[in-house]
């Protein structure tokens, strides 16, 4: 798909039909992810890709937005480093966001939705996944095709207009 | 550009030809960070489009990582909602960094270089661009077309390895 179009075709996909992702597509998704930037590329990221439906049942369960993981094809659970103060917590969630992004617009590109959920509570997450302690699961990333209609450029996203967002040369 | 490949095209670019950035291609690139998705669609952002030399020379003063802002042919400065709570910060600054990456990777399906960089100190920008005191400027995203050579899909990205940033199942 060409770049302008993944963009514009990417929404929030939280009901998924049944078909399995690739494992050649699951891998270019994570790849997308592992080639984001990062301040002074720290790559401040891990990522724990879930397939089996036992482990994505259990951790629908990590926050209360996260009910769809259960039936996503897959979850990448987005780790991210324990940051050590103020000014690493900004850098460390921005980097976090580049790299999901990233994500996400390749597995647009694939025709797979995905719709993230942020987390909170580290117990259950840690104890499905085993990340040590210098680590946070920051989000949960469930990917599949979507369940309503195939994913194609959204003419009126719903956005704040053009010209309450963009300023031209200062406020 | 295919959207793999812009993915793999974009990388730090702080060099820039002379060569100016079209209007249209400009608000391609505005509008991609538009479009980025947001904790409950919050869309905590303004994007200030700076294209004025004298400008973009006293901006480049924002941080010291800034300086490749004084020669590019625009520069998008990221405002944040300035966080009520520590939750808020992780969400806001992940949200931008979902914003700047989206707008990164339509600037490379241009054929446009991007090289971030974050901001401190607000003095100076807020002096310049004028925003008001709920509001924050994260980041500088200054544009241009590379001066060394074109985007090409990178092959060997320096980047973590793979096996060591991918966990299947759990860590």
């Amino acid at each position: 798909m060409e770049t302008w179009d993944a963009i514009r075709a990417r929404r929030d996909v939280r009901a998924f039909d049944s078909r399995p992702i690739a494992g050649d597509d699951l891998d270019r998704i994570l790849e997308a992810g592992r080639r984001a930037p990062s301040a002074l590329n720290r790559q401040p990221w891990d990522f724990v890709a879930v397939t089996e439906p036992e482990r994505l049942r259990a951790l629908s369960e990590a926050s209360k937005g996260a009910g769809h993981v259960a039936s996503s094809a897959a979850t990448i659970a987005i780790l991210g480093l324990v940051p050590e103060d103020d000014r690493q917590v900004r850098l460390v969630n921005f980097d976090l966001g580049q790299a999901v992004l990233s994500m996400m617009l390749a597995a647009a590109d694939l025709g797979i939705g995905s719709g993230h959920s942020s987390v909170n509570d580290q117990t259950l997450p840690r104890r499905l996944l085993g990340y040590p302690e210098d680590r946070f699961c920051a989000h949960l990333l469930p990917l599949g095709y979507p369940a309503d209609r195939p994913l194609v450029p959204l003419k009126r996203p719903d956005r704040r207009a053009f010209d309450d967002v963009v300023h031209r040369e200062r406020w």
